[in-house]
Formats: C-alpha cells, structure tokens, sequence
C-alpha cells in the first residue's frame, strides 16, 4: 500500500481527534498466567469504548522487530518509521529544544568515568546530578575549540547525558560510536565507517582529546561517550502532510521533542496523567489533533513491575469518561509499542488498538486486550496506517480517483 | 509483496473464473444497529456458499483510502490501483467506447450556466437532456477550430456531460481544472500546472474562449467547464497478464469501459441482474473469466436507502443457485469497494469477500457478511492480491522458485 497517498487526498474540516497513547501499552502474561497487563487491569470504560470502537493490532515497524521510541512515535503519526528513521542526536536535540539548522550534526554524549589507564570504570560517570552536569559542559563550552569554520556546542541535558553539536558544512554522521558498552575496556576511537567521513572523524577524534584534557580533574565525568550522530533533517509537518492543527500533550522531553519535530505545538508539562486529561480539556477548542502521551505504562514495564503496569491502566481508565465526554469525532487509544513487564524492555508484539468513531463498522470486541483486539474488525496492520484511518473516520480524506 | 509476480508465473488451462461483484456491497449498520445492508439481508444461498468458501476483507486502495469506482475495478482485477491511477477523461472515453489512440488527451464536459456576467449559477446546466446534449456537442464540433495541428472532437456522454478529445503531439494532462466547484463564481482558467504544459493550456483557453462564443445564444448550456484531464495510456489486457480470455458483463458505461480498457470482451448491455446472470450463462463456454458487475447495490447505497439496498442483496442471492450451477472452478463474490447506505457514498471501509473452490482451506465463516468475513481464512488483505488468489485456486499460477 502507499503511506504517503493520504498526504494528496486530506483536507480540512473542523473536526477533533484525539490519540490517547499509552506508552508501551502491549505486554504479555507472567510465567504461567494467561493475562497481559491490559488484560489483567480492570477497565470497565475501555471495555465500553471497545464496545463500540473498531479495534485490531498495530505492528509499530515490522513483524518481529522492536522499535525505539522515535521510530514507534514517527510510525503513530503516519511517517514511515525506516525512511524517515530519526537519529538519537535528533532525539536529544528535539528534546531539549535545541534550535537546529541544517549545517547541525547532532550526537548524545554519556559522561562516564575513566580509571588512570583511561578504561571505562562507569559508563554514566555514577548518574551526576543535573547541576554537575551543567558546570561540565560549560568547561566543556568554554575550552574545546575547532580552527576548521565547524563551531562547537555541548547542551546539558539531565544526569549523565548530553548533547554535542558540530555546526558547519559537509558533516557526516557516518561515525563509530565510542561506548564500548561494557567497563574496563577502553572507549572506542570515533572513526570514519565510510571514506567520505574521515574529514568529520577527525574533528570528533580533535574534540574526544580535548574533552579527556579539560575534564582530567574531575571526579566521575571525566570523560565523553559519543553516539547515535545524527544530521538534521526537517521532517514535514503534521499541518503540511495532513492540514491537523495539533497540539502534543506530553511531559517526557523526548516525546515533547519528536512532537515539536513534527511541528505540534506543546502543552505544558504536567506531572499526573489526570493534568494531562485537564490540559486536554482546557486546549480542547484550540487545536483539531491532540497527541496525549501517557508515559508511566512503559516506565512500569521497564521497570518489570506488573502490577504497578496494571495500575497505571487502570488509573488511565477512570479518566476515558473526561475523554469520551468531549465527543471527540474520533478517538485512538493505542500504544507506541509493547513494553512486556515481564521482559522488561520494548518489544516486537503488536499493540492493541480502538478507534471509536460514528462511522465505525461494529466488531464482536467487547473488551480492550491483546487477545480480543486480535479478532477486531481492523485485523493485524502495520501502525503507519493509523493516521490515515484516523482521518478518513474524520471525514479528512477525499476520494481516490474517479 | 509483488503485485505483479503473478503475471511472470500465470499459465493457462481450461478452468472457468467468476468475479460476481456487487457494486458498494460493503456496508455500516443504521445508527443505534448492529447489522450492515448485507448482515440484515437473508442470503441463504450466499451463507451457504460462505460456509463452503474461504472468507474475507479487502481493502480496495488502501486502509481509510475511499477509492472511486476506476482505482476499486482496477485493484479487483489485479491491477495496482495508484500505480494505474486512471484519469476521469479516460473512463469518460472508455465509457462511450470512443476509439482513443495513443495522441490524444481526453478531457471530461460538463456544461453549465453562466448569467451575462460569466458567473456559473448552475454548474449541471439544469441536467438538461440527452437530446439537448447531442445538439450542443455538434454545435461545437462544426464551430471550435484550432490551427496547430492539433484536432478536436467533441463527444455527447449523457445529461451535463460530454468527452473533449485533443489528438495532437505533445499534448500534457497537467492542466487546472476550470470548474470553480461552487455557483456565482468565473469558471477557472485552464493555466498549465508545470511549465512544460502551457501550450496544452493556451489551447484549453482558446477552445473555452470558443466554446462561449458558440455557445452565447443557449439558455442553459451555455458554456463548459472541463475537468480530468488525462493522456491516454494503453494497459496490458487480462489476456497479456494472465492469459485470461475474460467478458464483462456489465450495463453501466463506466465499468464497461473500464472492462474494455483491460482488453475484455463485452457482453450486450441487460436491464435486470437476472438477464446478466443469464448472459453469463448463454456465453458460459466461450471464456474463461467473467466479470458479472452488479450496479444497484451501490446506486441504492448512494441513494442512502438501506432497505432498498438489502432488496438487491436479496435478489442476488435468489440468483446464485443459477451462477454455481454452472460448476466454475472458482467464484469470487466481493464488491468493488464499500457504499454504506448511512453514508450515502463510497466509503474507506474493506469489503467482505468469498472464494469459493474446491482447494479452499475451509475457515469457520458460516454467513456471509462483514464481521464474519473478518474471522475469515483470507484475512484482511489488499484487493490487489485477489487476482492472485483466483488464479491460484483455478490452477493457473505455477511453482515460484526451484
């Protein structure tokens, strides 16, 4: 099918549509249980919407594969997750609202700690405060330099992470990473992985030196880690693609920044996921696509704690009611992707997904679970789809064709 | 997956195909209802049928993609529906049977109603009549001249509508449609939308400049506005695919075109489903692939009557006994894309499917209708693969691969 065919046929109306995202929402039994945490979570209202939703499983990327959040999020939104597949420097940068051009190469730096022999003895440099963090990147800001027309930036971003920017022409992102993932080994030399980035391998090899240099006095983060380099790239907007005036609803950074990359505007961070259903309602008038991004289901997941994954989903559910009673022309609840408690990690599984709307053709789903959804009347599809379903029961989407 | 793998494998043999497609037969259940135009409708010999059949639901285009009737007839028969994105003024020709050849560009007419100001205040010029229409059409063709080389042709279609036909070298589609879509407004220009179409379009300016001219002492039709623009371009046959010797048995000009334009036969048009069935019938032995279209399942659909339309669900299913009578080695029965009465117009929604074999692995499906068809063995899958499948089961695909 064709991703990018929705993008010629919207059009504007004034209708609303709401994506009520739990983050890492999919999950799966305890050893010898029989329920995932959505099944196990009591949830009379997401049961009732289910009632009268179409439901299904959205696979975020790809059969077997488990996406990061930037790839699940582009994915969310209609932008197909390998194409446009954003780099962790982007990430960061979109995160802390760094304003980028396109002569930037993005790359997130780890401080880490490094013995006399220069062997990593910690790799998050013993999670420093946010404060450390800033005065080290303002040395950092203040005595490493580059004479080559590329200027240098590092932007503090929490405990141990940091963004570096190189801003000048011909970058390229092509670089080795320098984490070598386990202590007591040595960091890895940010070399070239293609001929065309020696030039750019060398800056970053000029800027790892200095860094050692500067930051030899310091306790724990005496030393970069280099990854996820990444050039910008300016993504199509939300507005451009599909004409929705949206509004993002999300208090982790890295969601308000792939928000704010696809050209939302961003609510205020909140710190309950019922301030969140108020921001909503508040913004409701304002805006015709709202993104509301539930963070702790994934948070609990990684965690590994089911029960407190179950209670986030039922804490989510005594909310739909303030949802549903904006009547809303359509309402998603989906997740980005599976957060397994019992893995602990992302996962490749689909993820259950409702779609009430007044056009929606009845299913026999009567409850909001991984299997029920597995038998709805949207099957087993890919997720960048959604977006264009989501439209078309908004009554956003032309006909194809004569 | 690869679409047109099935070409490369396809082989032929003595086994009989039918597509039994009702028009719009997808449907939604009245508000506050549960069952779809198909689901209320009694369909004893379809759910007979079903339950010996495999089921399922094809998405026409793509998901929340409302295709028109060209891209839905197109994925029907195997042919990608965006790749072969077939132009109005082609279906136009194709529907009168108007021998179009590889210079022309054809153009759909409609005519209209402008006051003394050149404002369009009826822009179906009072649906005047046929007779009217040929009168008109003739006018113009004695009257609008161009002197580059370049000839015209002004077809009659039926009520408002006519075929403009420039057959010239050179000539490109991409050209601003003129009607301005809403009464009391100029008619648009026909301005190039590229540069390399603006000497198409300064033709178009001077034919329409003409055409008001010889058209000034009309009351109703008196001036046209064009729209789908397209070149002509020749499709490989159902033939040169599949080695199908295929007839479409079909009354309504657009899908008769549309059959001819894949390089079908035509059977004489009928006045009833049960004189299609007949037709069918009478002309059994001569092909191997019949394409038996169903009209008013849709017409009833657009008419937004939901009774009416489960009539001649109703009807069609009396017919059937006669269609499996004929013991072909497979029967498709499927719409082209979805008409919900409640709607009152095509729809995104996928559309239930039977094949009906003696290879099919039998499903659990026991009725014919959309929830059923959703539990079925074909899954959820793009029309586009139901060519494929047909083939398949007709033993006319060979091995892939050693």
């Amino acid at each position: 099918m064709h991703p990018e065919l929705i993008d010629t046929l919207a059009i504007k109306n004034k209708s609303k549509i709401i994506f009520l995202i739990m983050d890492g929402l999919g999950g799966l039994p305890k050893p010898g249980g029989h329920e995932t945490e959505l099944e196990t979570a009591r949830t009379p209202h997401l049961d009732a919407l289910a009632k009268k939703s179409v439901c299904g499983l959205l696979d975020p990327v790809g059969y077997g594969i488990t996406p990061g959040s930037g790839p699940a999020h582009f994915s969310l939104f209609g932008y197909d997750p390998v194409k446009n597949n954003i780099g962790r420097g982007i990430l960061e940068g979109a995160g802390i609202d760094f304003p980028m051009t396109d002569r930037d190469l993005l790359v997130r730096i780890n401080f880490a700690t490094v013995d006399k022999n220069g062997l990593v003895v910690d790799r998050r440099a013993g999670r420093i405060d946010n404060e450390t963090n800033r005065r080290v990147c303002r040395k950092l800001q203040d005595h490493v330099r580059l004479d080559k027309g590329v200027e240098v930036m590092f932007e503090s971003v929490r405990e141990h992470r940091a963004l570096l920017v190189l801003r000048g022409d011909g970058l390229r992102e092509e670089i080795a990473e320098t984490d070598p993932q386990k202590t007591n080994m040595l960091p890895i030399s940010p070399r070239a992985l293609i001929p065309a980035a020696e030039p750019t391998a060398a800056l970053f090899s000029e800027i790892v030196d200095q860094a050692r240099k500067v930051l030899f006095d310091e306790a724990r983060a005496n030393m970069i880690l280099l990854r996820g380099y990444a050039r910008y790239r300016r993504y199509p907007s939300i507005e451009e693609r599909f004409g929705l005036n949206a509004l993002a609803i999300a208090s982790y950074p890295m969601y308000r920044g792939i928000a704010r990359l696809l050209g939302m505007d961003i609510a205020m961070p909140t710190d309950s996921i019922r301030a969140e259903v108020d921001s909503l309602r508040d913004n409701y008038t304002k805006y015709d696509f709202f993104f509301m991004h539930v963070k702790p289901t994934d948070s609990r997941g990684e965690d590994g704690n089911f029960e407190a994954k179950v209670k986030v989903i039922e804490e989510v559910d005594t909310l739909i009611p303030l949802v549903t009673g904006l009547k809303p022309d359509v309402l998603v609840v989906t997740g980005d992707h599976s957060t397994p408690a019992v893995m602990a990690s992302h996962s490749w599984h689909p993820v259950p997904v409702l779609l009430a709307a007044e056009t929606c053709r009845p299913d026999r789903v009567e409850r909001f679970g991984e299997r029920d959804c597995s038998q709805g009347g949207l099957g087993r599809i890919p997720m960048v789809y959604l977006m264009g379903l989501a439209l078309a029961h908004a009554k956003r989407l032309e006909k194809f064709g004569a």
